[in-house]
């Protein structure tokens, strides 16, 4: 638990005077000032991240980690649990969504076993931080122990000092896990205290009926375990998932290494709603790359109130929400850095407002 | 007017072959069917715009129509027309929001004198379509005569007919004009009929008491002038502006070409609200990239029946947004070409389905 505590504690604030300092060049630049939105939002937000002004992104990683979960005994999911490793030997052959995605916005995918339910072969690409195979079935008791998910959560930070190790300027969750909405609901219904109706969607695709028997085994896995609330590794021990849990470290361990951290669809919504309640100044590091069409996401978007950026009707998770969202938090930095300013254009600024900000941009 | 009566007697309609044959790809590659939500769709729509089930972008182009407009004389902009004349040179010199967003997604700017109010010195990358020094006063009588207006569409469909001959798999909308948000809002009221307080925002950055004489000019315009909502050339002639009727031009061309045309924001969504009075055909054509701050915005996206991407707060026109709409319309076309599918990856499909969908691969 020691790693968790000292991470936790290096956690800053957002960096004031970096952030002053990008948006008085944002006010500069050949724009009606603010008519970027929430491109300069965002550039002025990883200013305050970094601590750099002029922040850049060359290396980005997405962390696409994966586990097993023993409550799909209970019929929670549309897909059998072999396609948890199937999917890990895909991503680790390139041929995933989040590999297409992460080529796309010039990503690397870092795919992490973090419980998988098989004996995986060793990969180069494939980072072993097993903890178990799978957790156990929480319908009828913890999914883990306190141990396992302190170790989890430990795991996940230690990806994120080796990943900054090789370089790392944007970081980006990502999962995967057949049967993983069923824990995500029951971390988000335990935490803000929402009935697990309001909280349970589809995942991967069940029909009506299955959709019923999910929310009641959730409402079951939360009458049998009663996670404690106000004590976020009691909820991933009793209700969690083991790639919930590393992803839970490592947004902890981004944020204290001054990293933006994109967020993806449900699953790592439910570990950033974690990972804020063991230290609330998390929040500041964290950007929402889009809101999922599993309904319990905007019930976490609202908890740990962030504003996605796109409405994309996602659902698949492995972190393809948020590697699209490293592409506009890219290009929001560009805009930053790349854009020229009024003064160096030559074009005059807004009526009554040039003298005020030339003076400005001569102090 | 010949030359937009053939363009638009040449828009046809989607090819259904071509996107049942992409959505019968989309439904082999190893995801829960449809969960990738929009990026699916969009990949199929834009299968069905270009008549291609597996198509690529390589060329991207983005039209930046210039233009300015006699209405500024009654005080509806923040800032002095000279800026139209400047920021067009900065364009040139890719300086500029567009060029830095276009660069990110890898597409090209192409510059378009549509009617600045000043003399322009040549450059390469301009293109000198001047119909006039910008547009008369509309709060005393019509912006253009009718011919004019027909001269504005002929010259968005030869520009997109010059820039397919050097390469266009998809084509973005972007504009900029001082003053241009008035003749946007006062379209959008003629057509959808809506009153002018409902569409009329404050462009780049008015305040409340210059808000309210914005759009009692707008009234006053639609007053004075009296368009004919049935008449789309009429409501161009008499409140629009000319690189308004440009854009119209090309989003009918690019339709007629089947190329996707991704829309910008609320300026560019008045040219598709004109093109879809048009031809109602060319809806099927467009894509709506982001949902400007732009109060008429909405109300655009609404008459057009176009959900937009990306909600980012922009309000800056250019093509901003919909130079980042390039970025995820491409993002789905690799999704459909490189993501394996389930057969080739040894991925099981869902429950019950497996089957069914590897005797249809088969077929």
């Amino acid at each position: 638990m020691q790693k968790v505590l000292d991470v936790m504690t290096k956690i800053g604030h957002l960096d004031e005077r970096a952030m002053q300092t990008a948006q008085a060049r944002q006010d500069t630049l050949t724009k009606p000032a603010g008519s970027l939105g929430r491109l300069e939002e965002l550039s002025v937000r990883v200013a305050g991240i970094t601590g750099n002004p002029l922040p850049k992104i060359v290396y980005k990683v997405i962390l696409t980690m994966a586990a097993d979960h023993g409550v799909v005994a209970e019929g929670v999911s549309a897909y059998p649990q072999k396609v948890t490793s199937q999917m890990v030997y895909n991503f680790l052959r390139g041929g995933a969504a989040i590999n297409v995605l992460a080529r796309h916005v010039g990503a690397r995918v870092v795919v992490v076993d973090m419980g998988v339910a098989a004996d995986l072969e060793p990969h180069p690409a494939l980072v072993d931080k097993k903890i178990a195979y799978g957790t156990q079935n929480m319908a009828t008791g913890p999914a883990m122990t306190r141990e396992e998910a302190i170790r989890a959560l430990e795991a996940g930070i230690e990806i994120v000092e080796e990943q900054l190790a090789r370089g790392m300027d944007i970081l980006a969750t990502g999962d995967m896990g057949i049967g993983n909405t069923t824990p995500s609901s029951a971390i988000v219904a335990a935490i803000t205290g929402r009935p697990a109706a309001e909280v349970t969607g589809r995942g991967t695709g069940i029909d009506d009926t299955q959709l019923k028997k999910k929310i009641a085994i959730i409402e079951q896995v939360l009458e049998v375990n009663r996670p404690d609330p106000e004590d976020p590794l009691d909820v991933l021990a009793k209700v969690g998932g083991l790639e919930i849990g590393g992803l839970t470290g490592a947004i902890l361990a981004g944020a204290a290494h001054r990293i933006p951290v994109v967020i993806d669809g449900f699953i790592s919504g439910a570990a950033a709603v974690l990972a804020i309640k063991l230290c609330p100044k998390v929040q500041d590091f964290l950007i929402a790359s889009h809101c999922s069409v599993e309904i319990g996401h905007q019930i976490v978007l609202q908890h740990v109130g962030l504003k996605p950026l796109m409405n994309m009707d996602l659902r698949l998770g492995e972190g393809t929400g948020a590697a699209l969202g490293i592409g506009i938090v890219e290009a929001s930095l560009k805009i930053l850095a790349e854009m020229t300013t009024f003064a160096e254009a030559g074009v005059a600024e807004k009526k009554g407002e040039a003298d005020a900000s030339r003076s400005a941009a001569h102090r």
